[in-house]
């Protein structure tokens, strides 16, 4: 196929940009175990999650039924100032692997926000406008969830309070910086302004917090005070849902083209990128209409799918969250402090937890110092310097575009370029320094957390 | 206009694309005047000119006749991998200032350097290979322009040496390791690696630096190492050339949608910007072809256009660059310590100062308590968190549509959305927490470095 054929970048027309978003559980034979009360370990219901969640967001979480779900227009409005996103054919890393692959990647990083995230937040934002809410609530840890919420809440007037971990609050201050200058207030968490953050503060003084307080911090505000609820940036169904806009888009360019792809790649933190990215392809693959070969990367040092277990488990270190059954490394694994802050979540989406125990997807494992290397390479070539997430899926894409240089196949790989790296020159700085380095865990350490998993039935 | 007739972004095909530079100068009657020795004061020619800058760039700088000039295929390549830049239909915007103007910006932050300057750079960095050079050096303050010679000279494996003014290079730690990341060597500026650092570090031992000790010490790596030359990111016709593709792209975007633009509007540093986006549209006004509005934005704290003095002057202020005849305020003039860095120069493009001095166009100028206003606002309306420098056309434009609500006046209003502020969050800090303050420099300030003007003739 020559350079003229398929160009650099493939945008879709507004008019064929998805009016609705699929709902890959639909297609789904075995579906996604309920999440849980972990109380009483009984299926939660619509009226247990409405107090906590947006009631059109709590029928979304429970939908497995409806295939297809209309896009709002006010939704459809907010993407079409940021999508679509370009599907970029990466001519110039082929002819440098010297590679007879074919290689294109799904670009979300075009937005202030720099991920894929906002695609949920606005989504979320919207539903809580429509219900009449005047705000929500919600944690962040790198920040990028946190912004992409700020950014929504601004555009439908909504108030927002983001519980920021304490360490990422001080260590990243432009992340924070930009969630104020779109309205929201961020509080370091732990905090005073909740019970259960001056509880923690008083038992730990000088802690720098963590992703399960702050999580507790922004339920306990949302719950308490009217007309605020919770929203999360990752996992759960609904998340997934907003995100099969990133693959709908991407089969649509594809389609345009006549590429039918032979292998998909994205990284796995929550599963919200992945999910989203190989939906539709995976409703083909469930409905025995095409086959693909969809592989997951998550990070070695946190490494749920491949070395983790599928069971029931906390979503939050803090154990207060519903019970979910999905691969983990147990809710009290601490993941080494490596720069991937997006993927190092000791969990796993429960649609994609059973769709890979089910044998429709691989997973892989990779070394952060390999994954900076392939950012590096990639950012000297293609020109976008990636968040260290996306440079998850970058490593095993060039791995494949390698093996098909040994084998000579003309493979046509697709991978998710799910943000920029903007906010992550610290970690930057500490590659090019040469002062980062590789930590896998024990099967001990995997153990020891895995064996405190909630009992369950 | 319906919002269904214009998309919210125009992108161009890649077949739209232009493949040629248009020249400005060819259809100037009163062509800008040359740069002169600063010794002889007789104009510079080629000879001069080569030891110092690639040979191709040369003949473009003194290019006063060609109209259009090839884009080399290698640039156009790349130019690819992140144009078109589109043309974005401010919709959500004129809808919140409900104003009956239609308001459009051409956004140029979509690329890794995050500004319009990657235009420049990659073409500086095609020259500078094809003529067998082992590498370039430069300045930057900023950093914009230091980032976007990174990638180029990255992609055409050639080695980049950047000068990065101390200040900066302490204070902006993340543009240094983007730099880095691409490859370059960034030196904090004075260093002890030019002779001239080293006399200017004797002299002064605790300098923070200054663009122009940057650029005196770029141009003696550059003339004292064989395979280098030296490369400057605006001002020069060479730079305003390679960005004309920003209009270029503009026109052909507007005119597939039979849009014509009463005002066009860009803020101006060195003119880069300004004069790229509004080349095509000034050469039908010098043609006499058509008519629009061009203003230019400029920071009240270094204000060349609105209150400078048309006349010979060094381009730095280390005074070792040749003479141009400019609209300045003196090379000896010291602007506040404003958050616009890109905006803080002295003097001015001299195909701009003689367009605005033949009365072709407006030049205004802001203050930045004011321009931080308007970027918050577009931030929280349009989604796009803007560079301080765009800020300032953003500002006007604003201005603009809210003068259109007073009078009903459907006007059409072009903006240049020159990059983002990934990097400027410091400066938004300050802002969210209302300690910005505004500085104008004082009559008897800017006569006493006028005074200090070069005699010439």
């Amino acid at each position: 196929m020559s350079k003229t054929e398929v160009p650099y970048k493939i945008y879709l027309t507004e008019d064929e940009m998805p009016k609705a978003w699929y709902n890959l559980r639909a297609d789904m034979k075995v579906k996604p175990a309920p999440l849980m009360h972990p109380g009483t370990h009984k299926a939660l219901t619509a009226e247990e999650l409405t107090p906590i969640f947006c009631e059109e967001l709590v029928a979304q979480e429970l939908d497995e039924t409806t295939p297809f779900i209309e896009i709002p227009e006010e939704i459809r409005g907010f993407y079409k100032m940021y999508r679509p996103s370009p599907l970029v054919r990466a001519y110039c890393l082929e002819q440098k692997l010297q590679t007879p692959a074919k290689i294109y990647y799904k670009f979300e990083g075009n937005n202030t926000s720099g991920s894929h995230k906002l695609n949920s937040a606005i989504a979320q934002a919207y539903y809580a406008k429509k219900q009449g809410l005047k705000g929500v609530t919600t944690e962040t840890g790198a920040g990028q969830w946190g912004t992409a919420l700020s950014m929504a809440c601004a555009y439908f007037g909504l108030d927002c309070k983001v519980y920021m971990v304490k360490v990422s609050y001080e260590q990243k201050p432009f992340r924070r910086e930009v969630m104020r200058t779109y309205g929201a207030s961020v509080v370091p968490s732990p905090s005073e302004t909740t019970e259960v953050g001056k509880k923690i503060l008083a038992e730990h003084p000088g802690t720098t917090g963590s992703l399960g307080c702050a999580i507790s911090e922004a339920v306990e505000v949302a719950t308490k005070n009217p007309g605020y609820r919770y929203v999360l940036g990752s996992v759960l169904n609904q998340v997934l849902l907003h995100q099969s806009v990133i693959g709908l888009e991407t089969k649509t360019a594809l389609d345009k083209y006549g590429i039918k792809p032979d292998i998909i790649i994205g990284c796995a933190g929550g599963g919200s990128n992945l999910g989203g990215l190989i939906a539709p392809f995976m409703g083909e693959k469930l409905r025995g209409e095409a086959d693909y070969r969809i592989i997951a990367v998550e990070p070695a040092s946190c490494p749920s799918f491949t070395r983790g277990t599928f069971a029931y488990d906390f979503c939050d270190t803090g154990m207060i969250c519903p019970l979910a059954k999905m691969y983990t490394l147990g809710s009290s694994f601490i993941p080494s402090a490596n720069h991937a802050g997006g993927l190092r979540f000791h969990g796993m989406s429960t649609t994609l937890s059973q769709l890979y125990h089910d044998g429709y997807m691989e997973a892989t494992s990779v070394e952060q110092t390999s994954v900076f290397e392939a950012a590096e390479q990639f950012a000297r070539i293609e020109g976008i310097l990636p968040a260290p997430e996306s440079a998850h899926a970058i490593r095993v894409a060039i791995d494949e575009a390698l093996k098909c240089k040994e084998t000579g196949e003309e493979k046509t790989i697709v991978f998710g370029l799910t943000g920029t790296g903007y906010f992550d020159l610290v970690a930057y700085q500490k590659y090019n320094d040469k002062e980062m380095s590789d930590y896998i865990p024990t099967d001990e350490e995997i153990a020891a957390s895995v064996a405190k998993l909630p009992k369950v039935e």
